[in-house]
């Protein structure tokens, strides 16, 4: 910490106030970005493993000067006619199943799950919404209600009800979809069981498809599907947040809920659709939007705007020109075979999960019991930000580390990443 | 209306679906924009006199080059340190009140209400909120229940309540500001004496400073001290809208409750912050954001980027070179005068009214009724329209013209303004 840092905290406390937080016991300073790569002020550069935003990578070229062209032509609204939106919303909607017919945008990802939640509001005539125990979907009053992650003095909502994310028993290593999916489900049905006993339906079943804030549950393939059905007898429908998993990081799919077979009702996306540049949206089956449209207009100043919506195609064209997705399968793949290598050394490493580029890894107490070591995962994070390696933690305490890089991550920015991690393990101040 | 313009409608209609509207009878498909112009596909020119999210002109050459630069050097979030953020907020903060001592950066207007409701609940514990009659504050659920202006078939809320704007009696031309102010306060009264009598209080009184979408009103200075002493007796505190009145365009000050003599608890802006990028944030006192910094964090994943704030700074800067708030007076001034002497020619101009490049003109039917004429309000817009000139309407009956022009807007515009307004009125059709 420099005495120039330790200036810009308090700089921080005084102009921002006491909302703000930031990552690392010794917060870094950043100055610069190029690919997976950040450079603070001292000139030191750090491998980005976390960042999924930046998901084409840092200062993409060709997002930046999408972005200055259309700047300088043209940034009005949605209220004129206008070729941008129109292009994007086909090209978008050309990579979801034909059922998601159309389209809407925002600026960011809580605008798009705040919106989804009207939109199923309107559809069913009923408010009642199921989410994870550890869930994050949004910063606007209704989605923070629905965002159980933001802590024990969150703010709560007599209308949310949380089912146990497909994690709780630890099941995902051995048992079958239907196994996982059915504890799952359970669940849903608890809820939709409590709604009713207080006079409420269920709107819908929201849940992020990959569950990024309870852990990362990628597998088994399939444990979704009893789930989504029984929100939907009960008749609700089934919202999948892909603000984080979309995009083509989940590797063999460009959606995370590809992998259960299913085609939502509502998908709400954001993060890395614009590279950083404010751009989100929802996909929708008409027939679910239907009611929304007759009974509201929608207007959202900056959302779908020429500018926006250009960042946001040229991000589709980077990923389809440099096979993305496939590289996002491949190098996930690579690095969570390394981790499980490492894993072979260090008995700290617990459960190494996730699909392409998403990829979560427990750090444990005792194998056996599958012990959460909360204090050593703090450890690990900021060891690796000394060591020029960032990532984060996740899960209900922080016990899980969570790997989630920009997609142009090679494998020899993979095996730099186990190698620090290596290290740091080695290192570690015993427990 | 060309082929290619049917084309696109149907293309908008299937792709976007049935929440979405545009303007005027036939729409416009713009392809470019500089300064106060915008250019449609025939190359057709338009004077802006609307759009007022352009607020240092179209295409400015300044901010686009700040958002590109930036863009390709870093874009990430406030969980690092970067300097652009602290820097901004210091640059905002000294253009408000001392006691506005902190800011929080969001990406869209909504955003920064929705927030700013969160805020003042969790400083004062009340969930009540009190708006005007025709308020419109967000497309959040909570803030599209808190925008009357959304339609009859929008959505309502059990806490909120309306209130007349002080445009109610039509007092605004003789009356005092102490008599229009105590109108107003009698509506905040039995505001928060109903809440009260439904087991509710006042969290806050939410207003657009200029009132810009119940018809714009800002004239006799003063009168909303009233009101708001009423809803701080009662416990609430209140939040300046300044989403559209803010960053000089009401030319007397750069903000629009200066004219009160006022100073918020919470002020929220958006629209022109960025010229177009998708920035908004608050400023607050400090002693009503710290209930909600205890319980909760705040992240907003592209609120407060580098890039955000970059194209935020840029627009300070063009304001202060170019002077655009002492532009905004006076051109502002010249266009009022122009529009009353228009008034001696046609019988269907009511009062005319506004401050600096924020103005209102009513059309009426009768002047000694002031009976409103929303028709012929329709055929002005969409004649304008058809001789290149661009504005909209706004009030309860849309019977008033909207005139809100980028602030680069001259005194030569405002002239072509004025004559093509002539044009257009004496060739309506009779009623």
């Amino acid at each position: 910490m420099t005495h120039t840092d330790d200036a810009l905290l308090a700089r921080r406390a005084r102009l921002l106030g006491p909302a703000y937080r930031l990552f690392y016991e010794q917060p870094l300073h950043l100055v610069r970005g190029e690919g997976v790569w950040l450079y603070d002020r001292d000139g030191r550069r750090y491998l980005d493993a976390y960042n999924n935003v930046a998901s084409v990578g840092h200062g993409h070229p060709q997002v930046v000067q999408a972005i200055a062209r259309q700047a300088a032509t043209l940034n009005t609204h949605t209220r004129y006619l206008h070729e941008g939106v129109l292009d994007y919303a086909e090209r978008l909607l050309a990579q979801l199943p034909p059922a998601l017919g159309q389209a809407m945008f925002t600026c960011t990802g809580s605008e798009a799950n705040d919106l989804a939640l009207r939109i199923a509001q309107a559809h069913t005539g009923a408010s009642g919404l199921i989410v994870t125990r550890h869930a994050y979907h949004g910063v606007t009053a209704p989605t923070a209600e629905a965002s159980p992650a933001l802590g024990a003095q969150g703010p709560r909502s007599a209308r949310v009800r949380t089912v146990a994310a497909p994690s709780a028993a630890r099941l995902t290593g051995q048992a079958t979809a239907d196994e996982v999916g059915r504890r799952f489900a359970d669940g849903v049905h608890a809820a939709i069981a409590d709604l009713r006993a207080h006079g409420l339906a269920p709107a819908a079943l929201l849940v992020d498809t990959v569950f990024s804030s309870d852990g990362v549950f990628t597998a088994p393939a399939g444990f979704l599907a009893e789930a989504v059905a029984a929100v939907r007898e009960a008749g609700g429908v089934f919202i999948a947040d892909e603000v984080q998993p979309g995009f083509g990081r989940t590797g063999e799919a460009f959606w995370g809920f590809a992998r259960h077979g299913l085609v939502p009702d509502i998908v709400t996306m954001g993060k890395p659709m614009g590279n950083g540049h404010p751009v989100a949206g929802l996909a929708l089956r008409p027939e679910v939007l239907a009611a929304f449209g007759q009974q509201c207009r929608y207007f959202n100043t900056f959302g779908g705007n020429p500018v926006s919506m250009a960042a946001a195609s040229a991000v589709l064209d980077v990923i389809e020109q440099q096979d993305l997705q496939a590289n996002a399968l491949r190098v996930g793949e690579h690095l969570r075979q390394r981790l499980r290598g490492l894993a072979q050394r260090h008995a700290l490493i617990g459960e190494v999960r996730g699909a392409g580029l998403f990829i979560a890894v427990d750090l444990v107490a005792d194998r056996d019991s599958g012990a959460p070591a909360a204090t050593a995962t703090a450890q690990v994070v900021n060891g690796l930000r000394k060591h020029g390696v960032l990532l984060s933690a996740t899960g209900p305490l922080a016990s899980t580390l969570k790997i989630r890089p920009p997609l142009v991550f090679e494998a020899a920015h993979a095996d730099l990443l186990v190698d620090t991690l290596d290290q740091v393990l080695r290192t570690l101040p015993a427990a």
